[in-house]
């Protein structure tokens, strides 16, 4: 991973060395912010609307007082100064309640920090991927519909991925599958595709929005209904999705093999496929 | 609330307005750090030894490579530097994971960011609060024995506290009260003391390990059972307890009138005046 060339911070430009907040900045002592990511291709953001509408919804519900479409010159300045204009890329912005001195509850007059950074990311066609992952136990809070930075439940977790040297990590609760932990995930079983609920113990995603719009074009039935963690015996495809995974087929849960050979099944290839058209339509 | 007059960060005495860090640290990126609070009454740091084991413990949990005992000379440099050696103040210590480009795994080779201020703080002899307190559904994550700085859940907890101008957000888990939003909590009940076991569901507070010690010194009977919260009717007293909070007379849970008047109840008032003699002591 490496550094961003320039970095958004509060109406400025700057050098992602001079890019810093006060520790006093409620994104660092609480982790009382929110976050959005993503990608330029082709010259657009893909489901920027989306992203933004997300973005102003997370505002809203830790009541942080600030206007996502705003963002839109800053995010074109940010662009240029980045040299990415019109270049594929990801973007990532992260607002936060403000600075103040330390106390628990929301204080008055704050102004919200924000910050943005652009780095270039050139995603593949197709997420070529044959993803492994483990599962692990959803010991997260059950506001997971709030896309904050108070993270580090979703980074342990991650970490654990990465020791087993796994792609990601579904997590369960309740034995029920809920999502990974910074992707989507869905079940492919007699060629109906399952995932969880939208509700408040999973991120919606902007990906996982596009599978329902996809799924329908297609005539491919889906689902809200849960899977179960020990029911793996009947899945015939798993795949994760996300802003920058897209989607990855899932070739192995803990020690249960879903295909060899790199033979993605058909429903997730089907998807995949209409999901690239998708991009070059867009 | 008020700045510190100097702020220690990360090796250095710095103003308030000085003490910035990089956007890219994984504190404001993920809440990706562990915090511990202490008050020093007397000229001492009241069970200092307590507070930085849990730091170290904390570290350890998540994986940060810090020795917390290094942190001595450093509190004592900054308390000279903010005019407060030996004086009564509150001393903050926040460690996170350190500064690297984005990415939710632990990245290797990095160095955590150390913050600590101290501010006056003189604690009364005892807290003479009568608490009215709301109750809430607990929707943290399960690992609240980690004193992480990933504290929206807390933070959303406590505003609604505030909004209700009440004292405290106390929780329920499952329908068993946990904890509170930055305290522990207990109820008496036919003289003996309850209060929720020290599992991964609530931090095992400083003060709250001191009850204990209390409460076997003065044989009152204490237990780790917790209480429902629908069962508010069998209960005489409650109380709170954190590190500035020390013992606080719960007077009210939502329209559950427990006393009235300022009577504090027996036990507690009790508990308060033999935690005052060990101040005195300590």
């Amino acid at each position: 991973m490496k550094y961003p060339d320039k970095v958004y911070l509060n109406g400025e430009i700057v050098n992602p060395e001079d890019a810093k907040i006060s520790v006093f900045d409620r994104g660092f002592i609480f982790g009382d912010g929110i976050y959005e990511v993503m990608v330029q291709i082709d010259g657009k953001f893909f489901y920027e609307e989306a992203h933004l509408n997300r973005l102003q919804e997370g505002l809203s519900k830790i009541n942080i007082t600030f206007n996502a479409n705003e963002l839109s010159p800053a995010i074109e300045q940010l662009l240029s100064a980045t040299e990415l204009t019109g270049k594929d890329c990801l973007l990532y912005i992260q607002i936060t309640r403000g600075v103040a001195p330390r106390q628990h509850s929301y204080p008055d007059d704050i102004k919200p920090t924000v910050m943005m950074y652009a780095v270039p990311k050139i995603l593949p066609d197709i997420n070529k991927v044959n993803a492994k992952v483990i599962s692990r136990n959803d010991f997260r809070w059950s506001r997971c519909d709030i896309k904050m930075t108070s993270l580090l439940g979703n980074v342990m977790l991650n970490e654990e991925a990465m020791q087993h040297e796994c792609f990601e990590t579904i997590l369960y609760r309740d034995g029920c599958i809920t999502e990974a932990s910074h992707c989507n995930v869905f079940f492919v079983k007699d060629g109906i595709v399952f995932t969880h609920p939208a509700n408040e113990l999973i991120l919606d995603g902007i990906t996982r929005q596009i599978i329902f719009e996809l799924c329908e074009s297609l005539q491919i039935e889906i689902r809200e209904t849960p899977i179960s963690i020990n029911d793996f015996d009947g899945i015939d495809e798993a795949f994760l999705t996300g802003t920058s995974t897209q989607i990855a087929a899932i070739q192995k849960i803990n020690n249960h093999i879903l295909y060899t050979d790199d033979k993605i099944g058909v429903v997730t290839q089907t998807l995949q496929e209409a999901f690239l058209k998708l991009k070059k339509e867009n």
